[in-house]
């Protein structure tokens, strides 16, 4: 454990000097360097092949899940695809150095909020490498220096990633500090880590619930949350022209990703009772016929016979699988108020052909993303048009929703006078 | 301690609910009410003298300093001045409904970030009775819910001034939860109110270190700090021509607030060598007139010997009394390494004619404020044209440095579709 605490304090004083240079890199640095390891990350093709082919083998000897072993798994395309996904981020606006707002007080001081990077982030995430590069470059984008804490099954893969960036950065000139991984997957190295608030500034864990609250608890750096989503789709009485509208969207945020095992899929539809004769049914068909489970509260039950009965526990539960819950309601209040209270403050969404209503939900549901007419699923930092994503907050603080680079700066006052007293 | 879970709860769903309500008031609706609980306070103003007579016997009872009695007097004047603050935080922008941003994507998708209320504020404060009605103004302006928590040195102060609030809402049909005092001052029920996760979305408090340090450690609920201010003034070589402004402004920033207790003033000034043999001396002469104690590293006793020897723990120091520490440095790389080590990141100043060098200073500086050739005292909300402040935020995460009703908000996405599946 002392050990532990050594090593961990390196990597946070390390990171911090790295971040006092990324302050000050020019934007056209970051984009040279950006496309560099894109080029590099290509160019090591197959040794990252190679270090992958140790991860998987690691796998299937632990009898990790088929699904768990192919999202590990990195090949030419997904290669090709990470280098992609650099460049995207080496192309976007460089957020440091706006200025946020500009004025000039009475006295003649001049006042600017100017964009900064946050300084030093450390980053909790599972098994996919890409998310490995994604971040990393989100962070150089940004100006941040990044600490890197990945899933112990991609370890060798992600090491060897970050291998590849701390080249480029030294070929440009940056500490490749910038971007460090924790050289250990031991647990034990994690309250250490938390403690670090003299070098570290933000603490984003994405990941399984257990997880963040075991960040939430010992972290004395704020934290980023990233949780679970149990999204709903409550479908408003005033629906009379839209029926395929509304089939295809619940069934498309039910069941367009793999496996229902997204945060962004709905779990959970609320029909309005003067909706519920017309379509409650013809939804369910359409989900059973995906291979959905279907259960329902008693009003469900009468519309639909083969639904399960669903338990108090099922309106707590985001079920990350082809799973959904029903439950008929009487008015769009009932529904707002069972979503504030059952909902994880994700995506929701309102189905609806009335102004009024569509605006009432819009203002009253509490969540980061709050959808009208469209599929749970857009809630997503590509979808929204911020290009790559770290995370999904669900945190009100600082950022809310999908965060892309510029969620990743903070601002300082910039004070400027000519010997101004007070 | 049982018996303070179950009351804190009930606060913790009572501001929940209440909080639902204000976030769907119109702005003119809480500029009404604001304005009627402006007129309350004055017609209710014998009320509060008798109330706050309570606290001063109290205070003086216990032997409280005097100037910290004086602190939490009211009378006819302070009273009509928390009216008037009252009344000017009414007639700020409304910050709810802004729309951040707004676009629309290729598939037709309307994507907006609406700001909305944060929801539930908790907010731990000291002495000042004002601080009271400042913050439950700038919360319902921003149509957050708050729960007070003061020193308990002018608890019946803050509870009158609850009380006239309550009913100034119950006239204008507001659940009066919106604004709650926590009832006790009791230690014992904090960590319970820190755990309210599930109701409170954001803690902040304003009070001495170990307070915040405990609200860190206990607290489940999102921070944000008002630490120390170990602020700086930067002396830079490049001040040949502005020998008056340099002595104003360091004078200033030590000792233009009484006893120099209060978190912009100066706490440490460095010299670049080259400035100090001009101007080091005339500095402390003009600070030694006033009354302030010069603490200096070595090469500050070799040009002003009445100086006191500094030691490490100097640098490190917040004196918040008429007390400075100075240090000469070899250059400008020197200071900001040195302020980036030992300050707060509140506020640091540089004095110079040399744009580059105020340029590099303002870039490398992590500080919430960063100040040119001006006082550090100008670090404050009023000053930068916010209206009241709820606090100086330390934090780089959300709000950073003076926190105004805006800096009370957060935003949602909002998502328009017509039908749209991904």
């Amino acid at each position: 454990m002392e050990d532990w605490k050594a090593y961990v304090e390196d990597l946070g004083k390390a990171a911090r000097r790295a971040s006092a240079q990324l302050a000050t890199l020019d934007g056209a640095a970051k984009v040279r360097v950006l496309r560099h390891i894109a080029d590099a990350i290509r160019k090591q093709k197959s040794a990252l092949i190679e270090a992958n082919g140790k991860d998987i083998a690691a796998a299937q000897q632990a009898d990790l899940a088929p699904a768990l072993v192919e999202r590990l798994k990195l090949n030419d395309k997904r290669i090709e695809s990470m280098a992609e996904g650099v460049e995207q981020i080496a192309g976007q606006t460089d957020p440091v150095g706006q200025i946020l707002e500009g004025y000039v007080r009475p006295n003649g001081l001049r006042i600017q909020k100017l964009r900064v990077p946050i300084g030093v982030v450390l980053f909790f995430y599972e098994s996919r490498p890409n998310v490995t590069s994604d971040a990393a470059a989100l962070c150089l984008k940004s100006g941040n220096a990044i600490i890197l804490r990945g899933g112990k099954e991609a370890f060798h893969s992600n090491r060897a990633i970050v291998g590849i960036i701390g080249t480029a950065l030294k070929e440009a000139a940056i500490d490749p500090a910038a971007v460090q991984l924790v050289e250990s997957t031991d647990r034990a190295l994690v309250p250490a880590l938390l403690k670090l608030d003299r070098y570290i500034d933000l603490v984003i864990p994405r990941g399984g619930e257990s997880l963040i609250r075991a960040v939430i608890k010992e972290s004395t750096i704020p934290v980023l949350k990233h949780f679970t989503g149990n999204c709903h789709i409550y479908i408003d009485a005033a629906t009379g022209q839209m029926e395929q509208k509304v089939r295809q969207i619940c069934v498309n945020a039910k069941t367009s990703y793999p496996g229902g095992a997204v945060c962004n899929a709905v779990e959970h539809l609320l029909f309005h009772k003067q909706a519920a004769p017309r379509l409650l049914a013809k939804v369910c068909e359409d989900l059973a016929a995906k291979g959905v489970e279907i259960r329902g509260d008693e009003r469900t039950g009468a519309l639909y016979p083969q639904a399960k009965p669903a338990t108090d526990a099922d309106w707590d539960t985001e079920y990350l699988s082809f799973v959904v819950g029903i439950k008929v309601v009487d008015s769009l209040d009932e529904a707002v108020a069972h979503i504030n209270e059952h909902g994880s403050r994700h995506t929701d969404a309102i189905l609806t052909e009335d102004i009024a209503a569509a605006h009432s939900f819009v203002l009253r549901v509490d969540s980061a993303s709050v959808i009208v007419n469209a599929s749970t699923r857009f809630a997503d930092g590509g979808e929204y048009g911020l290009g790559a994503e770290i995370g999904i907050s669900t945190d009100k603080l600082h950022a809310r929703g999908p965060m892309g680079a510029s969620d990743l700066t903070t601002y300082k006052w910039v004070v400027t006078g000519d010997g101004q007293v007070r």
